[in-house]
């Protein structure tokens, strides 16, 4: 395991809420000893969830000292209800870590339509040490975890300061604002409108830009807090340590898609615009069967100009112009000598699958990060139950 | 095997080409032995193959007077000599059936990125008669499959004029304009701007309504060859008997989806616009969660939910409005009862599975036609090789 030293000025609470079996901790809360700079992202999604409705008005007011997570539980579709018990949840735990309601982002994920247990929920709140702990990283991403395999946690230094970053998320992923769950903290000194710039031009880089299965999620938060305990840094520096530790976490999401073997990151060059080469990527990442053929590890290049084809919408795209490659590997065209299948298949049965297109109109470029579609996929959504 | 019997005044010709294994045929042609009227419709994919560029102006000029089919080759992605060789192919096969090149659409699927072996292709067209044989359904039905694992043929008689549609088509189709191949040939006397008209109208509610995977073909073409051979019809009959035929076909086609189980269908009403109720449905129909849940036979009507959310340009969608059936059972919002959970697992046992949402804002509805996603899915499309 990689240790991740925490930043300075926070601390967290973990604990079973009764969501999840007895064996694991299904409750995180991570807050800030001290005020902090913010900038929180939500789903875009018509059926948002209560705790996200809730959340927003603090996002807004740039309000927020900390996080508290459900895992296990969306409390999404869950009618009057469900709003009031998100807003007894948040008061509970923001009293535990002395603030107020008005400082905590709440998040819940987890299967749709369920109440939760709240006499439980209560119970177990009442046994928690209103102290905390200091900051337990991999508690943390741990106990935030529903149907991944894996913690995700990144983390880069700046000078005295650190940006940690932790995320959880495998199935029900193409976030249109901000992937399933998402989480950086850090010690830098960051102005606020500066913070909120930078994050937001980094989420569209690495949430918005990966996608397991094309479906987004009630619940998707992506939050940051800068508390500033280890004092100012370099704007540009932090810039690209967080885009570091994001493009870290989102990788790591797609590599553990639900059912997933492979990473599959999409590469389009040569776009006349930046939206028309995230489009062609995002159309080949999304596409069935370029998945399966990464999946079969077999150089069926046709379905990656198949999903080229798709997009419809973009009539500069010339495909006498088109070019792709696995790799370093030229499929199309096919040159002179033919296609060098051995080096190809080499490279699709490696672990993390590269697709270059390069459009051959423009200077644009986008990368987008997905995985490939397997039995596994289709087993996990088929038996997963209500 | 069902009995259609044919329009009047068409011929046919099947033989394998050598595309396919020597035990099946893999060419297919049509032709009217009179003047008929004509529509077509192809994908707009930006790669669409040399067959779809070359058939445009045929189109466009509603000159056609039938089509030839070339299975298990697209003959798409292949330059020049791609070109030269469809052009070819087109030539022969007029000239075999005395019509001239412009009076033949020509339509080619399979693999991407192959050419033709011409050699044997000239040799098995020498060996073809001139005059064809009478219209066999069943054999051009049976020569155009590709991964088909059953032929796909709908009729209806209007009065003494038969209405008879042939598709194929599993993998690669959400189709924009047209699905995969589908051909209906009638012997209905009908004008040529009302069959344009009443061919558009229907293709867009049933072939561009129709989703197996989201991926859209390099080669769709749906045409409909109508030569009066039986005289006059009254076009309303027409119209709705054009519409069964060309759903059926559709119904065919979802259900015999690549590794596909059970047919889903999926109907939005009390929407406030037409291409609101559209949307929302084909969302549905093609999330892999919602396709999954089908698949496992569960209740999780939060992914129907989930999947309604995604449509984040429908602002009107009120969540509190919003209705979801499966079968006739309401599942969403759960009323004083309950769900009635024995009965729509019931439903969800069944080949054919409804889902049905009332926006509960206006009038207008849709219907889609998809299928579930299975492990068969990823075998067939992993395993499929270049």
């Amino acid at each position: 395991m990689i240790e991740h030293s925490a930043p300075l000025g926070f601390r967290s609470w973990t604990t079973n809420l009764g969501l999840a079996p007895a064996d694991r901790n299904d409750f995180a809360m991570v807050v800030s000893t001290r005020p902090c700079t913010t900038s929180t992202v939500f789903t875009r999604s018509l059926f948002a969830g209560p705790c996200v409705e809730i959340s927003r008005p603090v996002a807004a007011g740039r309000t927020a000292r900390g996080i508290a997570v459900l895992a296990k539980n969306a409390n999404v579709a869950t009618g009057d209800e469900g709003l009031r018990n998100a807003l007894e949840v948040r008061e509970r735990a923001a009293r535990l870590a002395g603030i107020s309601p008005d400082e905590l982002i709440i998040a819940s994920t987890g299967v749709i339509g369920c109440q939760y247990p709240m006499e439980t929920i209560r119970t177990r709140f009442d046994a928690l040490t209103p102290r905390g702990s200091s900051f337990d990283v991999h508690a943390t991403a741990q106990a935030i975890m529903t149907t991944d395999t894996r913690e995700k946690i990144s983390s880069r230094k700046i000078g005295k300061a650190t940006i940690l970053g932790i995320a959880k998320g495998v199935g029900m992923i193409e976030p249109d604002m901000a992937t399933m769950l998402s989480f950086i903290y850090t010690d830098a000194e960051v102005p606020e409108q500066e913070l909120d710039d930078i994050f937001r031009d980094v989420v569209q880089r690495t949430y918005n830009s990966v996608s397991i299965d094309t479906d987004t999620s009630t619940s998707d938060t992506a939050a940051i807090f800068a508390n500033g305990a280890a004092g100012a840094v370099n704007l540009t520096e932090f810039h690209q340590a967080l885009t570091e530790v994001c493009t870290d976490l989102v990788k790591m999401i797609a590599r553990d898609g639900e059912g997933a073997s492979k990473l599959i990151e999409v590469t389009v060059t040569g776009a006349s615009t930046e939206p028309q080469a995230r489009t062609v990527a995002k159309t080949i990442v999304n596409s069935p069967l370029v998945k399966t053929m990464v999946h079969g590890e077999d150089p069926n290049w046709g379905r990656v100009v198949m999903a080229i084809g798709k997009c419809q919408d973009e009539r500069t795209i010339d495909p006498a112009k088109v070019q792709v490659r696995f790799g370093y590997h030229i499929v199309y065209p096919p040159n002179s000598a033919g296609v060098d299948l051995i080096s190809v298949r080499k490279h699709l049965a490696g672990e993390e699958v590269l697709v270059n297109v390069d459009l051959g109109i423009g200077q644009e470029a986008w990368t987008v990060y997905g995985c490939d579609l397997t039995e596994g996929y289709i087993r996990i959504n088929a038996d997963y139950t209500t």
